[in-house]
C-alpha cells in the first residue's frame, strides 16, 4: 500500500527510470512488510523550466550505467582477456583481492597471477546483487569451471565477487571462491 | 536535487522511517549521479482513517526488522554457541552452504561440523550490505581470527557471509573465506 | 491503480472521511475500469493555521449528514406516523408526488391522502443508492407489504422512491410503485 | 475549499477526464458542504514510463464508456424498435422487471409483453443520475407520451427506469411507471 | 531545505516560470532562515482538461509584464520625453507625487513642471525591488545627473521611485529626491 | 485558481505561517493575473523524523522576526531616544545614509546631526513593504511632523526609509523626504 513519489529533472531514459521504480520499490519492502505488487511508484519528471534551486534554473545530470551491466561486461572481458576494454571499466585507484594473493592494481597483474593457477576459468552467474552503499556495490555469485593447469576440467567452484562503483565506474573488486578447498582436497 | 516522497500508513517508529529515508535516498543515487545530500525524502503518515483502498479502511503492519541487526545477532549467538537465540532468528525451510561442506540445515549440524575445524573462530567486520532482492539479502564481510585444532592461532583470514531473510527470519547462509587458502599454503 | 488526494480543511469525524473515501472510490471507478480495490484514496487534513485563501486562515465547514440515513430516518418516522420527527428532516419548499395524487406540501396531507388507500405499509428495503447532482439525491427502492383497507394483506409490491435533499434536508420525494397494478389485476 | 488530485495513467481523453473531474467533485459535495465551485479537481496523467507497481511498469486501461450515454442509446433503439442496436448494449444475465410482469431476458420478450399494453410509447427525459454503487447505476425519469391499443393518446404518464452496468453493458432494467394508476383510474 | 510546490494552469512562458521559481523563493527566505540555495521550487502546468473547478474546465490567463520591466520601460520613455510610449504603460487614474509639487495626473503636466527645474536628467539606478502588496509595488532608487537650468551639470543626487500598478499597467508613481538639499546647499 | 504547496520542517508558530501564507500568496499574484482569493496555499509541516537530507534527519530552524516589525520597533525606539532598545536590533556593518549628510554608523551620530535640524520629529506611517531581495527589504513611508528648532511646528512632510535585513537585523537604512524642499521654499 505505500506510495512513492519521485520529483526529477527530465532527461532520463525509460530504462533508467524502469530502474529507478525497481530500487526505490525494493527500498520500500526492506522495511515495510508489503508485496512489491502493493507498492505504486510515480515517477514526476520536470522540465528545467520547472524546477528552481536559489530561484534559479538547475539541469538535470546524465544518469549512472547500470552498475551490474558495468560488472558483467568487466567480467566477460576479462574472462575474454580483452584488458582494453575492461581497463575503460576501471576507475581512479582501482584494486583487486583475490584469495591468496596480495592485493593488485593492475588488470595485467591479475592476468600474470592466474597464468599458473589455470588455464581457463568461465563463471556461471546465480545472481547479481547491487546495492547503494556509499558508492554503489554490486555482488555477483556463481560457479567457476575450467581447466586446471594440468589439463584436468573443474567445475562446479563456488565464487562471490564484491564490486565497489564510483560514478559508474569500478574501483574495487574483492574476490572468494573455494579454489583453494578444492586443490586441499585429497 | 531528486525528491522523493512516501506516503505510508502511520504505525512505524522513528527508527523505521531513519530506515527508509535513507534506503530511499540510496536507491535513487543508484541510477541518478546525484551526492546523497543532495536527495530529499520526506514521509507522510496518514492515520487510518485517512487512507481508504477499495473505500474501506486499511491498517498498516508492523515494520520489519532491520535485517543487517537479525543477521549480527544471529552471528553473536552462534560465536557464543547459544543456540536457542540463534534458531529463533531462522526461518522454516533453512540452509547453510559453507566452504568444502555439504549443504546443511540445523545448527547443530554445524557445530559438529566446525569442531576438527577450529577450537574457536571470532569475526571481525568490515561492513555489512543489506539489499532487497525478492526477498531481503544482508552481506556481511570481515575478517576471521581464532584458534587452529593444534592450537595454533590465526587471524586475518577473509571471509564473506551472504543471508537471505524473509519476513525478518533468515533462510539461507552462504559463507566463502580463505580457510583453505590459508591451510594450503606451505 | 488511480490514486486519489483529498486536501481538507481539518474537522471532520472519521465516519465523514469513510464516505469521502467511498464516495472518491465510487466516482473513480464511474470511468476508469479498476476494481474499486485498486482505487488508493488518501485524505490529507490541515489544521486552519496550514491553509490560506487570499492569503488568510480559513475554517473548514461542519459535515453534511449522511443523506442515506437521514432518508432512513424519514421514512422510518412517517412509518411510525411520528410526523414532528419526520417534519425536522423536510426544508424549506419540500415536496411530495405520489402516484395518482397531486403534489402535496405537507405531511399530514400525505397522512390523509393514504387513509383510505391502506391500512398500514411497511417498506423493506433493497438498496439505497445517493447521487451528488446539483444537490443531492437519494433513491431507495424495495417493496411495500401492509394491510388494504379491506383489512386484506399484501406484500411483495415493488416501490422506488426519490429523494432531493439541499444542505442536508430533504426538499422533495417522488414515489413510485405497483400499487395500482395490484389494484387494477383480476 | 476542498483540493482533488487524481493520479492517473495515461489514456484518458478530455471527455473522460470532464468526467472524472465531475464526479470527483460531486463525489466531495456529499460529506463537505462546499458549492461546486469551490471544489477543484487536479489530473496528474503519467506516461507508462513513470509509474510502477511491484517495480514494474503497468498500461492504463480504456475508459468505461459514459452510462448515461450507453442507457440514452438502448432506450432510443427500443422506441425505434432496433433491436439489434439495443442488444449490442445490453451484457451477460441481463434480465428486466416491468411493472405487472414477470421478469424478462430477452428483448423480443418485452416487444411482445408490450404489444397488447400500447401502439407506440416515447419518453420525455427530466434527468438522468448516475451513481456507482458496486457497479455502475444509471436512474432516467420522466415522462411517457403514446398511443392506447384503442388508439386514444395519453402523455404525462411518470415513469423511472433503473439500469445496472457492469463493464459498460447494461445487465439489468427495473422500471416503474403510473399506467396501472391511469388505467385503474375511473 | 524548504520545498515549494506551484500548480498552475499551463500557458506561461519560461521567463514568467522563472519569475515565479524567483519570487516563491524570496517568499519563504523572509521567513525560514534558510539560504535561497536551499529553497527548491517546482512549477506543475497543467493543460486545461485536467483541471477542474465546479466541475468545469478552467483556462488560464496570461501573464502579467514583468512589473520592474514596464517601470523602466516608463522611465526611458519619460528621459527621451517619448510621452506616447510612456502613456501606454499607464492605467487608469494615474497620479504623480513629485518634491514640492502638488499631484499631476496627465504626463504632459510633468514635462511642464520640471521644465525651468533642469534643463535634462538622467537617472542610474542601483536597484528595483518589486513587492505584491495589494497590487503590485516598484521600487526603483539610484541617483540622478543632468544639467541645471543655468547650464551647470549635476550628478550623484539620489532618488527613489515608487510606482503602483494594477494589472500591469502603472497607476501611482511617488518621487523623492536630494534636489532641494542640493539647490538649498551654500 | 494557482495553488501552492510547501513542505518545511515543523517549527513554526500560527504567526510565521500566517506570514508565509500571505508572502506566497504575494509572489503568485506577482505573474499570475488572480485575485489573491483564488491563490490557495497549504503548508505541510513535518516532524523531523518524516524529512531526510543525505538519508539523515535535518532539523528546522527558528523563524527570522517579521522584519515590518523589527523596523517599526526601531523607528519607535529612535523617536523615543531610546538608544539601547535600537542599538538591539541593528546588525554588523550598520550603516545609514540620510539627505544631505555623509553616510553614518552609529546612532549617537546620528542624534547629534538631527540635533541643529529639529527639536523633535514623529513620523506618521502611510505603509511598509516587505521585499526578499538578497537579503529583506522594508520600505516604510509616510509624513514627518515635529518642531523646527525655531520652535515653529511642521507637519505633511514626505518621507520615505528603506532598510535591508541581514538575519533580522537591520544593516541598513537609506532615507529621502523633502525636508529641504520645505526650508527652501520661499
Amino acid at each position: 500500500m505505500p506510495i512513492v513519489e519521485l520529483h526529477l529533472l527530465e532527461g532520463y531514459d525509460p530504462e533508467d527510470k524502469q530502474r529507478l521504480g525497481a530500487a526505490l520499490t525494493d527500498a520500500v519492502t526492506l522495511v515495510v512488510p508489503a508485496l512489491p505488487e502493493a507498492v505504486t511508484v510515480m515517477i514526476h519528471e520536470m522540465p528545467t523550466d520547472q524546477y528552481y534551486r536559489g530561484g534559479e534554473q538547475r539541469s538535470g545530470a546524465a544518469a549512472l550505467p547500470d552498475p551490474a551491466k558495468v560488472v558483467r561486461q568487466y567480467l566477460q572481458s576479462m574472462e575474454a582477456r580483452d584488458l582494453p576494454t575492461a581497463q575503460a571499466l576501471v576507475g581512479d585507484g582501482f584494486m583487486m583481492q583475490f584469495p591468496g594473493a596480495d592485493p593488485m592494481t593492475k588488470l595485467s597483474e591479475l592476468i600474470a597471477w592466474a597464468k599458473p593457477r589455470y588455464q581457463s576459468v568461465t563463471k556461471t552467474y546465480e545472481g547479481f546483487d547491487v546495492v547503494a552503499s556509499g558508492g554503489t556495490v554490486v555482488y555477483c555469485r556463481g560457479t567457476l569451471s575450467g581447466v586446471w593447469p594440468d589439463g584436468t576440467p573443474f567445475d562446479g567452484i563456488r565464487f562471490i565477487d564484491r564490486f565497489e562503483l564510483q560514478s559508474g565506474k569500478i574501483t574495487r573488486q574483492d574476490v572468494w571462491n573455494d579454489i583453494a578447498e578444492f586443490r586441499s582436497a585429497p
